[in-house]
């Protein structure tokens, strides 16, 4: 049995993300996520912006996070996200979150892992099935 | 066996907190969680901010949201908390959040559910004991 | 001469505007401005959720603040809006934002002084007139 | 006269960054002009995280922006940034806030020019001198 194939991407902590504990504000992992989601979307087939114009809304319907360690400003930052199951109208995705490793460090840190459902909606905001073109781009990764 | 007494708190929707598909944007629900936590706590003992002076920090460990109706631009919203589970180190606190009735509707509608767990950390950082009275003060809302 | 009404909305800061500096992000400022903004709008006319509904998007058109202390997590702040001058196609609404007084504290601090300036757009997102009526309701604060 | 050197940093918009007139809510560019200074000061000195550690926080001490044109939701951007002036305890960064351009576009498109105006500030946030090393380092740019 094969793992789902991950998509990344990487950036910096921003300071308007921290709170006064001196570490990332728990509520933007979640921002995070949705960022790692919309390139794995990207990557295998139309863009989120290009399916919300095409009338498939993806709603989050449900979320889980753990968090392991705490981000802090200015940290380098990897997002990684795979797809878990996809059904006819929901689609759950899963992300790890790791620090990336400094030069005295010898693999990245695990900070949070997550899972999202998504509900595919049209326009009118009522529920529809994954268009199967959808389905098959995103099966395909 | 009793319901445990729960906390309420009353806004409206921020602009800042819709996103373009005109709902508001998902993490936003966790930071309404976090303002019912801090007003249970305020009314039950120590004000929040009171006890990150004296040395106890409650970090989120993990979240279980679900998301029922999506809250909009203005609407009159209640945030409702109430506890769950204490331990010796962490303090599961659950959630509702409700659109307030119109007046041409009968009764709120609940719009999330959620489930945070937050462990007590020193100022080091380091996972400590919930302070005795705390957990009572918690205990006896 | 008189001075401009003003309009005020009362509320306390969230864990989440706060920053690694212990204060508020200073971004977020805006956002309180443009609640306070809402509210004057809601107060004096149609509620800005209704103007959008009819076709009249205000989008900011230019921003000045001022920061003269900070806030902090939890404190109690109030801000306040009048409009400085309104013209065919834009509106120019001022606000200050002031900690309410402690206990010990004589008279409110006050925070952030700011200005921004407001454009009339239609659903197109192209420039339009203020309604006339607007205007009525705006200027008879 | 020779014009100020120029940071630059680029990324696409989020999501979590719209609101729902569909464009980037106003109070997020400047997110994106922190972003932008703080790339600056990482490439010409000590990084700002550096800074803080070594006690000296830049507190914003004044903004004003001007919006042209919206962002929209994945937009590629580019945020610039340079120096205005330096003074004793101040310094004012300059910002320009572009949107790359398409295939089929010429040139990038300007969204928003802004300027912030810092102040330096102790671990105990009084305002104190810039280290000279820093004004040394930001001059040289």
């Amino acid at each position: 049995m094969s793992t789902p194939p991950r998509t990344a991407i990487e950036f910096r902590v921003r300071y308007a993300e921290t709170d006064q504990m001196g570490v990332v504000y728990h509520a933007n992992y979640l921002v995070w996520c949705e960022m790692a989601r919309t390139e794995l979307i990207r990557q295998r087939g139309p863009s989120y912006a290009e399916l919300e114009r095409d009338g498939v809304l993806l709603a989050v319907a449900d979320v889980s996070m753990r968090f392991h360690s705490p981000a802090r400003y200015d940290d380098p930052i990897r997002a990684e996200s795979w797809i878990e199951e996809i059904r006819s109208r929901t689609v759950t995705f899963a992300y790890e979150i790791l620090r990336l490793e400094d030069p005295g460090n010898a693999a990245p840190e695990r900070l949070v892992t997550a899972q999202t459902r998504l509900i595919a909606l049209g326009h009118d905001t009522r529920p529809r099935k994954l268009p199967p073109e959808l389905i098959h781009a995103l099966e395909n990764g």
